[in-house]
């Protein structure tokens, strides 16, 4: 069930606060889905133990977005492993030695880490492309499983893909905050981050296999 | 009960996964802090309920590090000062926008902010020595109460006090990181922040009050 590095797929997100609501989006979308990402509102609202709830429905990469020293982190990436997350994200502004330690508990219980390069909203560029050489250094040296790349910042996929080859690349930013499925794909992304287009739609399934089926279109035109 | 920025006093971080034993630290310390730092390992551990647990005895300021979109980081802002948290901390390297929705947020409950500009830990200076005029000025723009500058680089401190002459300034790293009380606060910090060398201490209470006093007998040598 792990993402694959040639594999293109859709990822939900789902920072939704009712956990009636999330569950019902999960159980309408999990056949259009490869994994859901879940970050701080649904754990904040829902508690940890919301993770393994989806986790029967399809894997769950944790959007923690780790950004702490490596003790703590170490002990973030543990709480969602240990819930049954399938991978975690960690900022890899923090430095090699936090996604060290991240890499290592994702690596014990079998999960994968994507570190986050360049964020998706508007205003980062002053400080991101600043050290967007270094990040870049600090992944080849750690050998993250994948990395964050923004949708809405296609040259930057692009560049990214031409650097690491082999590492899944998963891209927020489509849909609200204005990414394509298609560009996105073309530069380089493996799988598509979808949150409030699909979970704010009049009808999320209907959403859901929208996403997916565009996303299966442009992979049978490349084979 | 908030912090001053003409004030000084310690501040205790409570990194633990147990909760009797967070609250016996909470107990047998709080005559001697300002108030107590929880981040993750706390909240994934014990949830979001631990830090109204926390305020009967003290002000608590949320160490999430936030570091996510605007969008996400106001959800996360609003649910620490909806358990009754007085401060909360974000990363100033993701900008701006999130910076300002995150003080929005904290301005609504009457609580602080304060903005993280560089990290305690190793490893970290490749990426924040690169930006750090950026995120200073992403600081000034947006006016946090506070900021949150490593102990361990008494530098940076002396730096930023210069620049922010009326900010709070708390310094994390204290102890089993390697930054020193004296050192820390000559830089120019307000508030110390200790976590290990208090609670993974033989006598916590005394750990407390050993730095409580050294604080006040270098403030006392001041007047």
């Amino acid at each position: 069930m792990h993402l694959k590095p040639d594999d293109y797929g859709l990822i939900v997100a789902l920072d939704i606060e009712d956990e009636n609501y999330l569950l019902e989006v999960v159980k309408s979308t999990k056949d259009y889905v490869s994994a859901y990402k879940i970050g701080w509102p649904a754990v904040l609202s829902l508690g940890m133990e919301i993770i393994s709830k989806i986790t029967k429905y399809a894997p769950v990469i944790c959007d923690f977005k780790i950004a702490d020293i490596p003790e703590i982190s170490e002990i973030i990436a543990r709480k969602a492993f240990e819930r049954g997350a399938t991978g975690i994200i960690v900022h890899s502004f923090v430095g090699e030695y936090t996604l060290k330690r991240v890499v290592d508990v994702a690596r014990s219980y079998n999960g994968m880490t994507f570190a986050l390069i360049y964020m998706t909203h508007k205003g980062v560029e002053s400080v991101f492309s600043k050290v967007y050489e270094v990040l870049v250094d600090i992944v080849k040296r750690v050998n993250t499983d994948g990395i964050v790349a923004p949708a809405t910042r296609p040259h930057i996929i692009k560049d990214l893909r031409k650097t690491f080859n082999d590492k899944i690349i998963i891209s927020p930013g489509v849909g609200a905050q204005g990414g394509d499925v298609v560009e996105t794909l073309e530069a380089g992304a493996n799988y598509i981050i979808v949150g409030r287009a699909i979970y704010y739609a009049y009808n999320p399934e209907d959403a859901a296999r929208n996403f997916y089926e565009k996303i299966l279109s442009w992979r049978n035109s490349k084979l």
